[in-house]
This record gives C-alpha cells, structure tokens and sequence, in this order.
C-alpha cells in the first residue's frame, strides 16, 4: 500500500456537492466519469497526493442507492494506491481477508481495481487501485 | 488543504484491530497514544504521505462509543492537514461551514485540531489538522 488514493464519499446529488467540496478545498473538482457498469457518475478533487472522489448513483441498484438508503451521505471507501493489484491480491488472500474481486476490474479515473469485504476489514470497505499501464 | 492528514477508523477491540490492520499493511503500527478528555486509546499506521488512525472507546460516553453503537465500526472522520489552522477555520467558516471548535484544541499525534459538523459537509465528519510548532 503506498499512499491513500482516494477516499469515496456517496452523495445524493453530485452537483450541489461538487459546490461544497469547491468551498472546502478553494479548488474546483478537475474531472467527472462516469461508471455505467457500477452505475455511477464521480467527479474528483484533488488533495495534495490524494484525491477525493464523490459518488452519485445514476439508478436505484446502484451500490451507491444501497449505501445512501441504509446508512445516508458520508464516507463510502478508502481506496489504496498499490504498485501490483495482483501480487497485493493474492497477499491478502492468504492473509485470510475475503476479496470482492479475486480478480482485478477497470474502474473510474484508469485504474485497475479491487474490493476488500468490509466483513473482513473492521466494517471499512477497502479498494485496491493500481494505475493502468500502457 | 494539503494532503490527507490520516482517516480515523472506530473500532471496538484495539488490539485485534492492530493485528487486523498489520496484516493489510504489512507493517505494525508505529505509536498508540490515550487522549482522555475525548475517552480514546489510538493507534497509528503509516501508509506513505498519509496515516490511519485506529480509536476504541475508552469509556460508555466516548464520542467513539457512541458512534459504533449507532453506525457500527468503520470509518469515523477524513482529517486533512492545514499549514494554518486559525486562518482555515476563519476561511470555512466565511464559506458557510459549520465549525464544532471555532478555536483548534489539542489532539493526538503533536497536533492542533478542529473539527467541521457533518451537517454543513454531506454527513462527512472532517478534521482539521496543524503541526503544533515547539
């Protein structure tokens, strides 16, 4: 694990967000993606070497809907940059935690990435980015 | 804001926790530390630029105790490093922010702190943080 990547923040309605975290930070966000297969829309700010990145649903089975429905807006993960998404899955798999993803899935902002159950991990859901090389 | 200080993580058992998180890191933690006007033992693991904090409840009227019984364990609060804590809070608090300490008060870790209510933040309980400088 090198550094915090991102901290993921679920929230209702990313436009109005997008103006708070514009006062907290004195920045505006620098980037918004969309994730149709996680169903989805992000926009991202920057913090020195880490991000923040928040998290509207676009549809009522989104994870997102899901998280907001049961526990409201706040933080949802913290995403860990890793070197080998790989080498860091198969460590922590036989350091006996349970990963969503045993194998690695293309996520927002071209990265490679991968859940950690929050069962296994003090209630934190946990990802697993590594940037994706061309 | 220059970087993400650490993220506070509530959990009920310390000690299994620090195996827990040794596990993930590949590292121990570096420093436990009691902070008893806020009824907290912490611990502290690096993680690059950037740390976790660990907080069990010291007592049954502990801000950490009462967030877990009502949230469960995970993710307490995103504390961001400040350069000035007094000018940051004045800043904030013109954008319209909430502040819970309008005057920073000592924390863990050899820091200055304060806190915005996560009512004026979408449900995130943010930290401030500054370097006491000796």
């Amino acid at each position: 694990m090198e550094k915090i990547e991102h901290i993921g923040i679920a929230v209702k309605d990313i436009e109005s967000s997008n103006a708070l975290f514009k006062s907290l930070f004195g920045e505006a966000h620098y980037k918004v993606e969309e994730v149709e297969s996680e169903g989805v829309k992000t926009s991202f700010f920057k913090c020195g070497p880490n991000k923040i990145e928040l998290l509207q649903a676009t549809n009522p089975e989104s994870p997102i809907a899901k998280f907001i429905e049961k526990k409201g807006e706040g933080i949802h993960h913290i995403a860990f940059a890793v070197d080998d998404i790989d080498k860091e899955i198969e460590r922590l798999t036989q350091e006996g935690f349970q990963m969503i993803h045993k194998v690695p899935k293309k996520g927002a902002d071209h990265k490679l990435i991968a859940f950690l159950h929050p069962k296994s991990t003090n209630g934190v859901l946990i990802e697993l980015c590594q940037d994706i090389r061309n």
